[in-house]
C-alpha cells in the first residue's frame, strides 16, 4: 500500500479510533499516527498496546503537523474538541470525524474549523458492542460502508484523499447529504438501538426469579437485543440527543405500527398478523441479496 | 448411544420436526422414525432427503405403533392434529410437542389425549430463522435448553424417557410449570420477535429510495432485527394469538419504558439516558457469564 498521509492524528482512542490507528499502521497508510486522549485509563491501554507512535493528552503534541485529524469521540464532546484543536491545525490539513449524526457534527464542529482547514465529516458504518482501545482491530472496516458527508464547496483533492484512506482500510465509500444520512441512520441504526436498550431495560425490571430465567433462556430472541444494548452508553446518549428529530419521527412511525399489531393480537386478527410477518421476510431476502447479511 | 424408543412419529416435518428426526437417526435413538405431513411440498422434500423411514399424510400409517409422538406443527393446528391422532395412539405411548406456548398446548391438545396415553408438553428453546424440512439439522438442539411442562400426575417413567431423548439430542432439560413457561418466553422470545417484526415492517413502509438505503446500511443494527423477523409467519402468528395475555402484559411494560425514553430524548435528559444504557450492559455480562452468549 502507498502512504496516503504523512501524519494522521486520532482524537479519542476508543473502539473506532484505535481500529483506524491499527488499520493505518498495519498497511503503512501514514508515516506517523498520533493519538489525543483525555482518559488516563485509555491512554495507558493505547500506550501499552503500542497502537500509535504517540499517545498524549496534549493537543499541541498530538495535532500539530498532522495532515489528517479524525475526531473519534462522542458527539457531545465536539464543541470542546473543536476548541482544543482549532489552534493546532496546520494549513491545508483535513479535519474529519466518525460520529453517527452528521448534521450535529457540522453544527458543533463546523464553526470552529479554521479557514485554512478542509472539514469533511464522515461515518464508518461499522462497530461492535465493545468499547475502548483494547476492543479495536485493523479489520473492523473491511467490507463495511464508510459514509462521507462533505459540505458544499469542499476541496475535491482533500475529499479524494480521505476517500482513498477509507478504501485502503477496506471500506466501500458513499458520499451523502448530511441530513439524508441522519434520516437513514435513524431507522437503520438509532431506532434499533433505542428499542434494544428499551427491551433489555424492561427485562431488568422484572422480579429476580424471572430475571435469572430470562438470562437462562435468552437464546430464544432476547440475546440478540442484549448484544446491541451493550454498546457504549455515552456514545449512544449523545446520538439520541443529537439526532432527536429524526429519531422521534421514526419512533412515531414504529409506535403506530406496534399499536396496530398490539390491537391485532388483542382482537385475534390472524390474517393481519400473518400478512405483516410474511412481508417482513422480503426485506431479509433483499439484505441477503445485497450481501449485507 | 442406546435406543430410547422403538418408534418415534413426528407430526409436521419442518425446521424442528426434521431436526428431531435427523438427531434421532444420526444417533440411532429410535429404531424407526415416521413423519406425518399434510403439505405435499414438505412431504416431497422430506422423502427426497430421506429424513424419516416413512413420510405420509395418512395418520394411521405414521402413528400406529409409535411409542413416542411429537407434534411439531404451529399451535393453531393442535385441535385438528389431536383429532387426527387420538384414534391412532397406542396404549402407553407418549404424546409430546415442541410448541412455544404451553398453556395453549394443554388447552387444545390435552382434552383429546386418550386415557391410556402419557401427554407431556415440551418446548426446545432452539431454532433458526429458516423454515421447512431442508432447514433442519441434527445438531440444532446441542447446548440448548429443552423445557418440559408435565401436568400434575404425569408418569415419572414416561417423563424420564422423554428427558433422556432430549439429553441424548444434546439439550439441557428444564422442567417448568406451563404458565410460568409462557411468562418467561413472553419476554425472552415472543416480545423480541414482535418488536423485530414491527420495526422491519416500519422500514418496509418507507419511500422506495430510503428503503434501498436501509438495506444497504442495515449492518448498523437493523440487520439483526431482519434475521429475527424472517422467522416462520404462521408459527409466530399462532404464538401471539395463543400467548396473548402474557405478550400484551410484557408489551405494556415495554411501551411504558419506551415512552419514558422517548420523553427523555425529547427533553434532553442526558443523565437518564446514560443511566439506562449503562444498566442494560449488566444483563449482557450475565448472559456471557451464563455461557448463553
Amino acid at each position: 500500500m502507498t502512504t496516503i498521509f504523512q501524519h494522521v492524528a486520532i482524537v479519542g482512542i476508543g473502539l473506532i479510533g484505535s481500529s483506524i490507528a491499527r488499520a493505518i499502521r498495519s498497511q503503512s497508510l501514514a508515516k506517523r499516527v498520533t493519538a489525543l486522549e483525555i482518559s488516563p485509563v485509555a491512554r495507558e491501554a493505547a500506550s501499552r498496546l503500542a497502537i500509535a507512535d504517540l499517545v498524549t493528552d496534549d493537543p499541541a503534541q498530538a495535532i500539530v503537523g498532522a495532515d489528517l485529524v479524525i475526531v473519534c469521540t462522542p458527539i457531545g464532546t465536539y464543541s470542546a474538541v473543536g476548541q482544543a484543536l482549532r489552534g493546532n491545525l496546520k494549513q491545508g490539513a483535513i479535519l474529519s470525524d466518525v460520529g453517527s449524526v452528521k448534521q450535529a457534527a457540522i453544527r458543533d464542529l463546523g464553526p470552529l474549523v479554521p479557514e485554512h482547514v478542509h472539514f469533511i465529516p464522515g461515518h464508518p458504518v461499522a462497530g461492535t458492542e465493545h468499547s475502548g482501545p483494547e476492543a479495536g482491530f485493523a479489520e473492523l472496516f473491511q467490507g463495511r460502508w464508510a459514509i462521507l458527508t462533505p459540505v458544499p464547496g469542499t476541496d475535491p483533492k482533500a475529499l479524494a484523499s480521505l476517500h482513498s484512506l477509507w478504501t485502503a482500510m477496506g471500506s466501500m465509500v458513499e458520499v451523502m447529504e448530511p441530513g439524508h444520512h441522519d434520516q437513514v441512520l435513524a431507522i437503520t441504526s438509532h431506532l434499533p438501538h433505542l428499542i434494544a436498550y428499551t427491551i433489555v431495560g424492561t427485562a431488568t425490571h422484572l422480579e429476580e426469579a424471572t430475571k435469572s430465567e430470562v438470562i437462562k433462556f435468552s437464546a430464544s430472541g432476547f440475546r440478540d437485543f442484549t448484544r446491541i444494548a451493550a454498546s457504549n452508553p455515552v456514545m449512544w446518549r449523545d446520538v439520541f440527543l443529537n439526532n432527536r428529530e429524526a429519531v422521534l419521527e421514526m419512533l412515531g412511525r414504529f409506535n403506530e405500527d406496534l399499536t396496530a399489531l398490539q390491537r391485532a393480537i388483542r382482537w385475534g386478527e390472524a390474517d393481519k398478523l400473518e400478512e405483516w410477518f410474511t412481508r417482513t421476510r422480503d426485506i431479509r431476502r433483499s439484505i441477503i441479496d445485497a450481501k449485507q447479511a
